[in-house]
């Protein structure tokens, strides 16, 4: 495969950027947005997006890539805070080989426990009401 | 946890970056340094690094994090030609709890292919003359 394909403007997550799709919100800026991952892979898993039309590593402008990172270093910090984390993982999926579900570029930031493994991807939808709990204990550090 | 312990110089990441330590170096640029995974979890597995003294992702300045992702950017792409693949899966451990071994800031490009899937994390140790010719691939991909 030398070329990815075009960008899909009825993906999920720009139905999220859009406001059309509901999310566990947990931070925006000019360039980016955070919100939970539904079906976690770890106690506050979540994801950061570009809000540039991007499919994912390999199309994304690397200003805006640059963009996503800063957030996912902000996000990073304030799990290990909200959570009294031992470690996190940063993980990218690049097209359905590379595990890729939906197709606007995003990246997982899941804080990691010493002794806990990562759970499997996308296996379990979490209730909403520790969704947003959790989205709340991430604002709360990244204001702190 | 909400304070990271301070950079060791020793760790065999700074030793490969000041020579003292051999690898099976694809790229290099005045912030950033790629080589090949000797303990692959796929073909073409390989590894983006700042020059930066920097542990991981909580206390990487933003800027060298942007130059690291700017390569590993430049290397997904030239290992989707490099090996043909299908994919690309990116990953970035932080602390021991998240699966970091050595403790400078690497990221993870390993090329995934259809019905492939990712090895155990460092589990076998590759013969050098594949890393060599797979590096030379990767770097004709970038060349060309």
């Amino acid at each position: 495969m030398t070329q990815t394909a075009a960008y899909d403007d009825e993906n999920i997550f720009a139905k999220i950027l859009s406001g059309s799709m509901p999310c566990h919100k947990i931070y925006e800026d000019d360039d980016t947005f955070a919100f939970m991952d539904i079906m976690p892979r770890g106690t506050g898993h979540c994801l950061v997006i570009p809000k540039a039309r991007a499919r994912n590593i390999l199309d994304i402008d690397p200003a805006d890539l640059a963009k996503v990172m800063e957030t996912v270093q902000k996000l990073s910090r304030a799990v290990m805070r909200a959570f009294d984390a031992d470690g996190v993982s940063i993980q990218q999926a690049n097209e359905a080989a590379g595990g890729q579900v939906v197709f606007h570029l995003h990246v997982h930031i899941i804080p990691r426990f010493d002794g806990v493994k990562l759970g499997p991807p996308a296996s379990v939808m979490e209730e909403p009401e520790i969704l947003k709990a959790n989205a709340e204990k991430i604002q709360a550090a990244l204001a702190g």
